[in-house]
């Protein structure tokens, strides 16, 4: 206790009496994230207003042996910001400043704990715009979004959140700085340190600065809703616009009929189709301007009519009736309402194996809990596929599902965490995703970086 | 010697005599690549024919301590395939195969020891096609493209090799095999290793097999050349260009003045234009149809003259007209004969501050080599310059250039090597682009993955 009396006095002294709260004072919302993972008080919760009392507050902990919990906006899915009951949580949110726009390169510096949202404003005030959107986008940290290499709405054009970083500056856990902020796109000098950092969810570094890639605004964006019987139209169908509109097809999400039904129930909506599908597709395609676009893609829509890779599908008119089009998609904003709770999954498998995978794993759930109710859905497109099931339809065995459903992904060679991360809920299930050298790989780097074992310990991996 | 010869008998033993060359039967040309270092003969060229036997070898070389080389197609400018006269050469040769092609899904898997255009052709024959191109496309082999992270023709639309990869299956130094073939866009499942071997230069594993992402094939394609008076109006141009036509200008090559002089005459061409321009701008870009093409560039062309942004332009009437406009971007084929020899260097810089740091460059040489014949050039639209020097013109001071050239690159927080890598050649220049503190790290990663330093060692750092 002696030891943590002389180490707090000691980060006093670094940041500030009033950037380190102890006990009570501690916000309930800092003990854990969305993930709904049971709430951990840390030794202390420390707020450094820049890189230089980050620094300190890492020598200091390096100095005493004190685990570091990286803390952003606290949105994360798997548990990877949940504090250590025997360290401190080191929360970005005093560390929020955008420090650089140059519209000329196309390139924007910023502080790690700015909002997802600060980025897309300044990038849409010079013009430009962000290539990573998700619904957290208010509350997320740009510095988590690296961390976890979030993915979100934007991947099908841009990538994950690693295409977007250019550069970074990270402390390592004894307090020493990189500073890889030089913007260029080419720059074969030795290891390419960043990705090190992208999506090692704050296991090997602190992230705490970032140097991001920003994209021109598109002139023209339309929204149609595909309907096919079989799964392999789908897959012709995006095969189909992304040759026509080369990475101008910004979104591919797919609706297996049961989430429809659900979503319209829900919503109290109707379908623009005068039959039930097994499948639709919300697809957004951008242009240099509005009529030209709305033309060919209506061509293309005709060719696939044609070649029988679409059963049916509707081309928005106006804004409007593209946002009409798009609420259905938005039903998993009632899942914690309407599902008694929902057990969600987030896993990716090779495109061409998404309809196979999702009627396998329906049939091996309709014989382990006959009438369960399992919706899915996802950003298809890029491989990434959204699963999730009604608890008390599988009488609460959430273990057992999950067991069942990652064994499916294992088979299949998908992966268990598309876009979420694997953070504290997803260990069991890592090496159905990665193998056992793999993984004595990243242990081995984590060794090498971190010797001590004090950033973010226990996830991941133990 | 005897541990040799033990050594040897074994290497025999698991890939069959006629695949292990020694003394005189090793071909001159595997004894260094294209960067001109003096030759060294190793102990043994190895050429394993499949990946069982590659293991085989590095298992081999590990127990007996022996370093290893990986060599392709011997393209490389840097140094990074030349022999270890201690060890041996690992040659891909025969290990070449392109496994699979999956056009639902966009992606090719094949050996690492296939070479580019192999690449390129089964993506074409797929209706697709490969984003990364060079030169050097029908002798590199597409392992080597990937330990250098290559650059070339495509980065500007589809960024360097590393972009390209889904996957990758590496051998480390001890012959553990790190199966990373998972082809998902999306799949944050603990660090994510292929990264750390993309651009390595083969100093932390061997790799051995390849997935890559395939992209749509343009339907229409065209190209201008622009001139300018100054720099500023190159990068504007560029920019509007970019947000006419977002992910869809191909290239923007920019020549200065003495480049393009020294090209036309050595080629008996003449240019376009009535007088000559400080820069002139070989640009393509690709669209869905030609017409449609042609008329909106045709616009964007005359908003930029009005916006002063171009001093004037020429577009090209037909493929023909193309390829005669790029003939004078091809003079870097004339150099060997042209220059006494050429003095090469290969930098990136921040893309807004290019036009400065030439002027500076240039003035820098002035004053110490009056009359010095210095070329600039590049793929500029990625912030990568080219800059060839007449080594007669510096009185073959090359290591005074060098140090010169790569002091002014430092001062402007570029990369000595955008895109060629360290390899032997640029290591006494890596702390220009990477902070001892990033050495540092690249030191804990190799010693984390390969112990005893068996791969490729004395490239990138010492």
């Amino acid at each position: 206790m002696n030891t943590h009396t002389d180490f707090l006095a000691a980060l006093q002294g670094a940041v500030g009496a009033d950037a380190v709260l102890r006990g009570e004072s501690i916000p309930a919302a800092c003990q854990s994230d969305w993930s709904g993972t049971p709430p951990v008080r840390p030794l202390a919760l420390v707020r450094p207003a820049s890189i230089d009392e980050a620094c300190a507050v890492l020598r200091l902990c390096h100095a005493h042996h004190i685990p570091v919990v990286p803390q952003g906006g606290l949105t994360g899915l798997a548990g990877a910001a949940v504090p250590h009951a025997g360290g401190i949580a080191l929360s970005l949110q005093r560390m929020a400043a955008i420090e650089a726009v140059d519209p000329r390169s196309g390139t924007l510096q910023a502080q790690a704990g700015a909002t997802l949202q600060s980025i897309q404003q300044a990038a849409e005030q010079a013009g430009l715009r962000f290539g990573v959107d998700l619904g957290a986008r208010g509350s997320c940290q740009i510095g988590g979004n690296v961390a976890t290499n979030a993915g979100g709405n934007g991947v099908l054009q841009f990538g994950m959140m690693r295409e977007q970083v250019l550069g970074l500056e990270v402390v390592l856990a004894d307090g020493t700085v990189l500073p890889m902020l030089r913007p260029m796109l080419k720059n074969n000098t030795g290891y390419d340190l960043k990705h090190f950092f992208i999506g090692a969810e704050g296991t090997l570094g602190l992230i705490t600065r970032v140097l991001l890639r920003l994209h021109p605004r598109p002139a023209a964006r339309t929204t149609l809703l595909a309907a096919f019987s079989a799964f392999e139209q789908a897959l012709a169908l995006l095969q189909r616009l992304q040759g026509a509109f080369p990475a101008r097809v910004a979104a591919f999400e797919l609706m297996w009929e049961r989430f429809v039904t659900c979503a319209l129930r829900w919503q109290g909506g109707a379908s623009p189709f005068a039959q039930t599908y097994p499948l639709l597709a919300l697809i957004d395609i951008e242009g240099d301007a509005d009529a030209p676009l709305q033309e060919a893609v209506q061509e293309q829509l005709a060719l696939a009519l044609e070649a029988q890779e679409v059963a049916d599908a509707v081309l928005a008119q106006s804004q409007a009736q593209a946002r009409q089009l798009w609420r259905m998609r938005e039903a998993p904003a009632e899942f914690p309402t309407q599902l008694h709770p929902p057990i969600n999954f987030d896993v990716s498998l090779p495109l061409p194996e998404i309809g196979r995978f999702a009627a396998q794993c329906q049939q091996r759930l309709d014989e382990r809990w006959p009438g369960h109710a399992t919706l899915y859905f996802g950003h298809v497109g890029d491989g990434n596929l959204h699963i999730t099931t009604d608890g008390a339809s599988v009488h609460h065995e959430e273990a057992a599902l999950e067991a069942e459903v990652y064994a499916l992904v294992e088979a299949f060679g998908g992966s268990v965490s598309a876009e979420h991360g694997i953070g504290l809920h997803k260990k069991p299930y890592l090496r159905a995703s990665r193998s056992p050298q793999e993984i004595a790989a990243m242990r081995a780097i984590k060794q090498a970086l971190d010797p001590l074992h004090l950033m973010n310990p226990g996830k991941v991996f133990n």
